[in-house]
């Protein structure tokens, strides 16, 4: 099954959520006849990556709309989103509970949410404000086969994308704010030795703000195949909507040529965990 | 506590086992001062790659001096090389035990064989006349910290290195015959998610035998840092020396930047093996 998938690369204002939203909401009505089976938004697209404080992120987290909590504007975007392409929709938000706040990733379709993900693997100065995420790492089903989320750093440690491929992931989703440079050429690297669709969005600018070392993000969002091949990689400076297509059923062959493969070849009782 | 290795890049004429040890030391001989703490050499150094049939492997396969078995003059030169450099050499070869051949990697120190490592993940035709190696996973004690081995194909299931690394390998020796695009620039990625040293020991040249599809070998030798830096990469076509320096106790320090930590935040709990 042929599907199409629409990577959103934007540059945010930090806070300024509503305005962020729209500007996103003006970059996909550039191309609004897309009708993409899964939209792939950065991590923290609306509200933007550098925090300086728990109580900002507090003031910016925002309700899922389970336990009474209000849903915030980006998963009201989110679901709106989804309900407009009648697909899949993936971005991330800061998403507060309580007293705690966790960096995550929302997964809508058709105007509901289907699923929450919070980063696992915090980057940083992430672990001053955010909680870490307790896990099980996220697989939604879906008409196209299992589809993982993972967040951005999360994808440095290889057991996820693995797990994620293991638990039967044909795609995974992948919302970053990426400022190191491994992220692009690695993330081809997940995808051959996983084969696996990867589905990288990143945002673009720049951050500087109190007093933290300034944040340059590296663009270039990209969407790999199981063989390693680019089928669609945006530019690092610019925002940009990429559109590619691609058959997440050729996820299923695991094999490397024809006498190798990387599954059955596993030898989890040598392995560490 | 700095060490010097030496990678060696050939170019091996298949089954002249004794010639492509004479060339190999021709070619150690030309920058005879070194004294190397440690030697890495290619997977299959001395036999060349493409076998056509088991009777081939049973025929160059080598003992390895135990149970009665005497020593190939494979073995002979990696204990040669160990005594006269003083260090550690790692090297390929075919080993014979009974009536079966592994792909295997010996480890020589002051001329004597320290370890044995049978390749575990054999690539594509590699199945029809190797047997796969049943672990463990190689780690040897050295004076510069523990050394971890794997062989060529080993380095695309993130778990070897993964485990290597957790075991406390601050070095992976990783001997190869590479002909796909992907090692030099995924070997990258094993020593930044594992903050390893990584020591790639590649081979040049062509081999096109027994009507089995051509195989061109990549070069590229190298060595990666722990932070992803390249130490030094040989050419992708000649053969060649190459000769770096590094403390391999930088890689004890697991952390990202300064808040993150490749080791201490893995979440064992939710990865599946």
């Amino acid at each position: 099954m042929l599907i199409r998938i629409v990577l959103v690369q934007n540059d945010p204002v930090f806070g300024e959520v509503k305005d962020n939203i729209e500007r996103v909401r003006a970059l996909y009505a550039t191309r609004k006849g897309l009708r993409p089976d899964l939209v792939v938004l950065p991590e923290l697209f609306a509200s933007g990556y550098q925090f300086t404080s728990k109580s900002e992120a507090l003031e910016l987290g925002e309700g899922d709309g389970r336990e009474g909590r209000e849903k915030g504007p980006t998963i009201r975007f989110l679901e709106e989103l989804s309900l407009e392409t009648k697909g899949w929709v993936v971005g991330g938000l800061p998403l507060r509970r309580g007293n705690k706040v966790f960096n995550s990733a929302i997964v809508t379709h058709h105007g509901t949410v289907m699923a929450v993900y919070d980063k696992t693997h915090l980057f940083e100065a992430e672990n001053r404000w955010f909680e870490r995420g307790s896990g099980p790492l996220c697989l939604v089903r879906t008409e196209f086969g299992l589809m993982g989320v993972m967040i951005c750093f999360d994808w440095l440690f290889p057991e996820v994308s693995r797990s994620l491929a293991l638990q039967g992931a044909l795609l995974i989703a992948h919302p970053v704010n990426w400022v190191l440079p491994f992220g692009p050429q690695g993330m081809i690297l997940r995808s051959v030795e996983n084969r696996v669709f990867t589905v990288t969005a990143n945002r673009v600018g720049e951050e500087s703000r109190g007093g933290l070392p300034p944040l340059k993000y590296i663009g270039s969002s990209q969407v790999v195949s199981p063989k390693g091949e680019i089928l669609g990689r945006a530019p690092e400076e610019k925002e940009a909507l990429l559109d590619i297509e691609c058959d997440p059923e050729k996820a299923r062959d695991k094999r490397v040529v024809t006498e190798s493969d990387f599954f059955r070849q596993r030898r989890p009782d040598l392995y560490r965990n």
